[in-house]
């Protein structure tokens, strides 16, 4: 079996984390598996929206540790690995958000240390009741420093900041109402609560719905102004497509509409 | 009528969308109406408080598609149009966040597209109870890029990202909860409650009430330093007003101010 | 007794606003004695965590009103001591953002204007439940424009303004909703809640803690790429230290850590 299988169903890819013996780490070949992934979903156009889950008992515990530690064995104790590894975890988690693809996780079990920044790189999360959300390397001694890029752009600082320098779970009720996930639900109905959501959003007119997910991000930074002027622009472009045309007249005349794509 | 009503009532401007039969929707003729008076209450001394309603069953359902599709016929197929159009709302919309008087939503119906963007560009909103709010361009094929701008600036990006994509209205509940509306009343008791939150603000120093809106939008996007050396200034000019002293005075002796303003 | 008193047990440092009968007000002398036992921890290693609390009814009331109505006098009607004023107090609010251990406010009775911008300011807040929150200089004609650099980079925008404009109080349960405190407990428990989590914090690897702190604020700022690229070079420092070679062995083989700091 891979260790990042992933299935298709019309216009979803469903990408499961797959070495449930150690929780779903991010080892070097899960990194790799996934950035190949990632590189084949933005060329490819039929796909509409991207599921990720994990297999067994966790969504993902984050880095392996064992595979860290092994690294101290070179000359320069692991620092030139060490440099290389946050950086590929970097390009896998920056690579969800960049996807033209929404990104939902879904989360069951645990979701710790880079395995919690994942679920904060995707654009959505619905996790299963009694999942645990933490950024706990503080309780080895690694503050989770790049986590917390993703986490700290999700959520309240405070709240951030105490999972960060106390190690301490959120539960699924404080982690919806803190802004982590999109919804909690009992972990029977998981795998279709996502599934439905996805394809709520593989329903859409695709097109927009990429436009929309870059121009999201990039607007996120700017001054209010320049991002004015940067989502006009994309409105502009959106209002000239052939199927929004379409979709615009299908809503006047109370029909469905008949989109090209 | 005029499709923007104002009715002034001692220091508070109350707008009122007036095109029930198309649920409001910003119009070329509605942005006009509404720059005019964005225009006129920027060099308005009197007005301390601006309300922002809508008549009949919506508070407002976006841009008016009708006309959009109309423009279509141009020689451009309407690229020059849709630009200037984007530009004008943008205007509007930033206009009510750099009125120097606080702008109150009150909401009722539903808020979606460029309506809900505007109850994300008032400074505070109160809604009635049922309300729908939705950035549901989606369904139609038209990402609602620019009302993002608005709404991922109110609320958690994680649900600003699922009602961009999705499509889905929230509730009055979730949206307090969100940040997009300050409170939710039953519609029986919004006029008032909106009235009274204006007659609350109207009631202050509203050179300070002024003063302070600006800064606040202002130091939002500036470093913590630059944002402190900023708001100090404001605070030494707010502390040399002959009225603020008197407020001080007032304070310290239990009495009531005796303002000039 | 001094009007700052400073605590140390194990490595907890606990500073209290010792001014009970002006409600621990923030005049020339608490801002120095505040300014002094943040330089002092800033050099100091053995402390791990900070404490920040009041004495009396109050938390803190904000600002020394009476101080700064004598400072009038002055030819310049007071201009050069106000900016003097809200630099010094700037120094003290960024101070306890850039300490290098977490500070957790521990609050009661009320916290106002330069108070609440004290709470928003610390890294962590818990507070006793019927405690009031409120930036209301607006009431006596100041807005307060230097509290809502902290308070509003802690809660949405709406709910920020809403303070602001209104003088509005918050209560605990709104407070912790808007991520402004991390917890509401009773008052008769507050004290011990506080130690609970200033502990949990403090049996960390404390320069993990430390550095991740400073990591926190620094990476806030900036775009996702240069947050990775800095929060990465964190990360590989970290590993690279004895302890945390140790902490994740310790791990690995179920057992505790035998840390050497």
């Amino acid at each position: 079996m891979p260790i990042l299988e992933r299935h298709d169903t019309g216009h979803i890819a469903h990408l499961r984390l797959n070495t449930p013996q150690n929780l779903n780490a991010l080892s070097d070949e899960m990194l790799a598996a996934l950035q190949e992934q990632i590189d084949a979903l933005a060329e490819d156009h039929e796909t509409r929206v991207v599921i990720l889950s994990g297999e067994g008992r966790a969504f993902c515990a984050g880095h392996d540790l064992k595979q860290m530690q092994a690294a101290r064995q070179a000359d320069d104790d692991g620092r030139a690995y060490f440099a290389d590894l946050f950086q590929r975890c970097a390009s896998v988690m920056t690579g969800l958000t960049r996807l033209p693809q929404p990104v939902i996780a879904q989360v069951h079990g645990i979701a710790t240390a880079a395995g919690c920044q994942m679920v904060a790189s995707c654009d959505m999360a619905v996790a299963a009741q009694g999942t645990r959300f933490g950024v706990n390397g503080v309780n080895i001694g690694l503050f989770c420093s790049t986590p917390m890029v993703a986490l700290s752009r999700n959520i309240a600082r405070k709240k951030a900041f105490e999972m960060l320098s106390t190690g301490r779970f959120m539960t699924t009720q404080e982690a919806e109402a803190a802004g982590l996930i999109n919804a909690a639900v009992p972990e029977a109905e998981l795998a279709d609560a996502t599934r439905t959501l996805a394809e709520t959003v593989a329903s859409k007119l695709s097109a927009a719905v990429k436009i929309g997910k870059s121009a999201f991000y990039d607007q996120l930074d700017m001054p209010l102004d320049e991002a004015y002027a940067f989502t006009g622009n994309v409105m502009v472009e959106n209002m000239l497509w052939r199927d929004t045309d379409e979709g615009i007249n299908a809503f006047l005349e109370k029909r469905a509409p008949d989109w090209a794509e």
